[in-house]
């Protein structure tokens, strides 16, 4: 089927979705976790599939742990739809509405989308956490997995599709897109079909999406996050952050990449930190005063000021100013969270009102910027676009907003 | 100066602006009017310039009298940049916040976009309105107007900036973008220098941006506006609102263009509404059904049910239920304000829950969606995407949000 046709079956499915009432989705989310949850022996056994494939084709360990399944991630799954189902729905929210002097009443009401398109990589999880968050929030959802995650990916939706339909609700709503990479041109390319692409994965996957599709993208992900440490930062609390910001979950995009520190407190600050930082595995890339302050410092180049490494690796220099640490920011970010550790209620008002990103912190850990953390329930990814939503994305970000106006016969 | 130079002035003038006090900002819109109000002789030089060259071309009257500036049309663009100083400025806004279990505080907060960009036709009084927008909501905007309108828009445009010089903010945040068709498509280009492109004109000028552009697009305007007639609508009502849509004002985008009577109020509707509007100097392209209830409809051809006329033609069908209304609506709307009059409570609530537009109006005229009458004291457009903004535009949707995350040492 091509995805123009899928497209097609997925927008009279959103049309259904978008006056289900909460019970019925809430009915749907806990009969595709029960069926996800009896198809638990069909999706291992697909998985197992997968990650033969993987291996054979000699993917790096940390993609084949990314691909893999257990018991335990299937039930993380299934827990996801449940937590999605109890939390409140966007739909039909009434953002703001008023009366207008002639009487005409003006309400501004949450809708969904429509069709979501989602393209993203190795996890199969996404497939059923994307899917959970679009129903709940009346979205059909198109999934463009990764080849490499095919045959688990097919076993989810499978099951996801059977318990759609034993709640009556069609199962288009949530739809499969395999083929040849040219299907992702072609999702791509469906205007007037599919209402949002949203691109998860690594930074050439989202580029590329932004760059070539006609469909309305919401860019989400790529964390090149600094931290700055102060002039007046306490060093402990500095060290705190830096290490919980760094290594705590070194592959996430709010993990920090660069270090910014300030010539007055580079001598009581470095010295421990570049300790610490080597006594937690993690190589640093300086820049000579940075280097002058511990052994072990690997020469930094122009490009690690880029780089979301991603891993145990952070970019580190030493900065004369407030000023050249918010220019360096302005030169590197990519816009996700961007920290002062400071104590200067001066310092922390520019910082925050000058660096523009999705997040800006202040003597909190860029771990903090998540969904999760902010209590969204559940998040659909960090968007570091400047349209539509910026930050973590629940449910509400997954929606629009339509204007319903009422009158009794008033004119202009 | 090339597209990517302008872009960085303006980026640079950005970062003044979204630090600038709203006194600052409403100072600087002030001098700008007061600049503009000097200018006056130039930019009716200029601008006869302008008109003279789109006669010998042979350009259309209406086109023409689009082009033509007045001493009253400036006084208008003057009183519209002193109306945007006396609006709430929405930057600085907490969207909302709040404090976490382990004590750190969120607030998303509103910020400006930074660089937006405008792609318009002819008029060159958006010129000014659209930077005393994108000035209050702390935006530098780069206004590529139309070639027809380069003198006129050059003399407004070197007041404007003028203005800002006086008032102590950056010429650069006001800027015209001259020069060959090719420079449109350096503009949609720009990615990470523009932040949002928002085209304001026909459908070929939007769908061409929306389709080419790299930077994200508003998109906006195109209105093919539908009106149902219930079985159970009150004629009279019916009528009022039809020549109202229709008449008050042809040329706009959310004039109604297509007629839709239920079979079973056509008989009591039909033979008086085509009479009116036959009076108004409206043109019915009519079905057969339509026809048969009074002289002069033209038969309607496929093509007019998706003919944004913006003249007094209209398209005009007999359904034989709610059903079949809400499906012509689906296939033929362009998603800006759909209209249903009725005295049926249900089918109001089917017609405004099924109906995927940015307004969907009940016993209501369709001219009433627009920034001023719903009270935003003025508008940027009004946008018929989903993402970000949908329906008018005023000064909360040129922005857009930052999370400043403040804590005292926490860690996850």
């Amino acid at each position: 089927m091509s995805v123009q046709h899928q497209a097609l079956a997925a927008r009279t499915a959103a049309q259904t979705l978008a006056t289900a009432t909460r019970a019925q989705k809430d009915a749907a989310l806990h009969a595709m976790a029960d069926a996800l949850s009896k198809a638990e022996t069909a999706v291992l056994e697909a998985n197992a599939l997968d990650v033969a494939r993987a291996e054979q084709a000699g993917m790096s360990a940390a993609i084949v742990d990314r691909l893999r399944l257990t018991a335990d991630r299937v039930a993380g799954m299934v827990d996801g739809l449940r937590d999605v189902a109890a939390l409140p729905d966007p739909v039909g929210d009434v953002v703001r509405g008023w009366t207008n002097a002639n009487g005409v009443e003006v309400r501004q009401v949450r809708v969904p989308f429509g069709v979501v398109g989602m393209i993203y990589e190795a996890r199969p999880n996404v497939t059923a956490d994307a899917a959970g968050l679009c129903l709940k929030s009346g979205n059909a959802v198109l999934l463009r997995g990764s080849s490499s995650a095919a045959d688990s990916n097919a076993a989810v939706v499978e099951a996801l599709r059977d318990g759609l339909a034993d709640a009556g609700l069609p199962a288009d709503a949530v739809q499969l897109v395999p083929g040849p990479r040219e299907v992702t041109d072609e999702l791509m390319a469906a205007r007037g079909l599919v209402d949002v692409l949203i691109p998860r994965g690594g930074a050439g996957l989202i580029d590329h999406v932004v760059r070539h599709s006609v469909v309305p993208v919401i860019e989400t992900g790529v964390g090149n996050c600094h931290l700055y440490v102060d002039a007046s930062a306490d060093p402990a609390t500095a060290l705190a952050i830096l290490l919980n910001a760094k290594t705590q979950r070194p592959s996430v995009c709010n993990a920090v990449e660069t270090l910014l520190v300030h010539a007055d407190a580079a001598p009581r600050f470095l010295p421990d930190a570049l300790a610490a930082l080597a006594d937690a595995g993690v190589t640093v890339h300086g820049d000579e005063a940075t280097s002058s302050y511990g052994p072990g410092v690997v020469p930094a180049v122009q490009e690690d000021w880029d780089t979301e490494y991603l891993s145990l690796d952070l970019a580190a220099r030493v900065v004369n100013s407030l000023d050249e640490a918010i220019g360096h920011v302005r030169d590197h970010s990519t816009g996700h969270s961007e920290t002062i550790v400071t104590d200067s209620a001066s310092a922390a008002q520019r910082f925050t009102a000058e660096v523009d990103a999705a997040a800006v912190l202040v003597n909190a850990s860029s771990r903090f910027v998540d969904g999760g953390e902010f209590g969204f329930g559940a998040e659909i990814g960090i968007s570091t676009q400047k349209l539509h939503a910026r930050g973590p994305m629940g449910l509400p970000e997954m929606t629009s907003t339509k204007y319903v106006v009422t009158g009794s016969g008033q004119v202009r």
